[in-house]
C-alpha cells in the first residue's frame, strides 16, 4: 500500500489565502515538504506532521530536484498523506511536473491542489484588474529566466504581443527586461506596477514607465516581487494615497496619479 | 459611516477551494451579492448575511453592471461589511474594475481577495503545469468575447506569440478559435486539452488537437470549459486512463496516450 502525494498551492504569502482543502490536507497530513517562501503559519497548519524544509526557490539546480522527487517516493511508500507544499499555485514556475512525472513513474497517485499565485495577489493589493474591457483582453505570465540547459525562451515575444503581462523572477533583470521590450516594439511609456511581497506586511508598491524599470535595482527589493506592465497599471487615486504617504520610506515609489 | 467592500474570488467551484480569508469575510459579511456561477455551500458561508443573487454571468448587458455597482454602493451606506462574491478571481475577465470605479468615486472603501481562476484548476484536473521548463516558459490568459462597444481584440496574434494558452469563454466559438489561431501561424497538431466544470464532480477532459476543436460543438458542453493549448497539453498515462475509463460516456474524450 503506498500513500497519496499532494501537491498543494501555499498561496502568495499570506497564511489566510491558502485553500480550505489545503488546510484540510495539511492538518491530515503525515509528512510535508515545503519550499522555503511558505509562510511558518502555513506549514504550521500540519499540527501532526513531521515537517521538512527541501529549501529549493526558483532556479536552483535540477540535482535538488531529482533528491526532493525521491524524497517524495520515499515517503509515499511509509504515509498515507503527503504534502508537497509550494508557493503561489504548483503549476505555474513550479517544476511541479518533474515531481509529478516522478511519481507517476513510480505508480504513486498524485493530486493537485491549486493555489493563488503572486499575479493574482499582486492585482489585488493594488486593485487592478488584469483584464479589463476595452483596455486589456489579454494577459501573459512569463519569466526571463531560463535553466541552465535551455536556450533563451520567446518570453519578450509573449509580452510584446500581449495587453497585459506579469513578469515572475524578474526584477533582478529589471534592465534586460526594459531594453528587450523596448526592442520587441513597447512602448517607453508603457505603465509599470512592481508589487514586492503581495499579501504580506512589508509588502511595497512601486509605480513607473518601462523606460524607468532599470531603476528597480535601486529599490533595495529583497522580498518575491512581481512585475506587471500593461496599460491599466497606472497610480489611481485610491492607492496613490497610500503609494504617497509611503513614498519618504521608500523613494522609489512613484504616484503617477 | 461606511462599510468596506470586499470583492471575494469564490475560485472555480468545488467550495473547499475558497481561501480561509474568503470564508472568514463571508461568515462576517452582513450582505452578499453573488454571481451566477458560484457555489451554494459557499453562499451558504454567509451565515448572518442578506443574500442577492445578482444573476451576472460575462458578456451580460452594461446596465446590469451599472445596477450592481448601484446597488453594493447603497449597501456599504447601509451595512458594515459587504461581500461581492465573484467566480474564479475578481480580476480577471470578471469587470471587478468598474465595480471598484464606482465604489473610489463614491467615496467607498474596498478590498480585493484573489481566487483561484479556472485556469489552475483546470491544469491541477490534468496534472499538467501551465508552464514547464523546455516547453513552455510563458502562458497567456485570452478571450475572444468582446464587448458591444468594443473592436475585435487582438486576442490571437497574443495566443499565437505565446508558448501556453487559456482560453475563457471560448466554447461556443471553438471553429472560430481553431480558424484563428491556424491561421497566425499555430501548428495544426498543437495539443489541446478541454476542461469542463473543472472541480467540480461533474467534470469532463476533451483531449484533441487544435486541428480538431471545430468538433468541440459536439461534444454538448453546457458548463463552464476552458481551453488549455500547448505543447504539454496531450493526454499522460494517468490522466489518459481516467479519461479512457470515460469514454464510453462522452464519445468525444480523446486520449491521445
Amino acid at each position: 500500500m503506498t500513500g497519496t502525494v499532494y501537491l498543494v498551492g501555499a498561496g502568495p504569502g499570506a497564511p489566510d489565502l491558502l485553500t480550505l482543502r489545503a488546510a484540510r490536507l495539511l492538518a491530515q497530513a503525515d509528512i510535508v515538504f515545503y519550499d522555503a517562501l511558505v509562510h511558518p503559519d502555513t506549514v504550521a497548519l500540519a499540527g501532526y506532521a513531521e515537517k521538512i524544509a527541501v529549501g529549493k526557490r526558483c532556479g536552483k539546480h535540477s540535482t535538488v530536484q531529482q533528491f526532493i522527487n525521491k524524497r517524495l517516493v520515499d515517503a509515499a511508500r511509509k504515509h498515507a498523506v503527503i504534502v508537497r507544499l509550494k508557493g503561489g499555485d504548483p503549476l505555474l514556475f513550479g517544476r511541479a511536473q518533474e515531481e509529478i512525472a516522478a511519481l507517476e513513474a513510480a505508480g504513486i497517485r498524485c493530486e493537485v491542489v491549486p493555489g493563488i499565485t503572486a499575479a493574482f495577489a499582486a492585482a489585488a493589493e493594488i486593485k487592478t484588474s488584469l483584464t479589463q474591457r476595452g483596455v486589456a483582453r489579454s494577459v501573459t505570465f512569463a519569466t526571463p529566466r531560463v535553466g541552465a540547459q535551455e536556450q533563451p525562451s520567446d518570453w519578450a515575444n509573449s509580452l510584446a504581443a500581449t495587453d497585459a503581462g506579469a513578469i515572475y523572477m524578474g526584477v533582478g533583470e529589471a534592465s534586460h527586461i526594459a531594453a528587450t521590450l523596448l526592442a520587441a516594439g513597447k512602448p517607453s511609456t508603457l505603465p509599470v506596477a512592481i508589487v514586492e511581497n503581495a499579501s504580506l506586511p512589508n509588502m511595497r508598491i512601486h509605480y513607473m514607465t518601462l523606460r524607468e524599470l532599470p531603476q528597480l535595482a535601486d529599490a533595495q527589493i529583497t522580498g518575491p516581487a512581481l512585475i506587471l506592465l500593461g496599460p491599466q497599471f497606472t497610480a489611481r487615486e485610491g492607492v496613490a494615497a497610500f503609494a504617497e504617504a509611503e513614498r519618504c520610506r521608500f523613494p522609489l515609489r512613484k504616484a503617477a496619479g
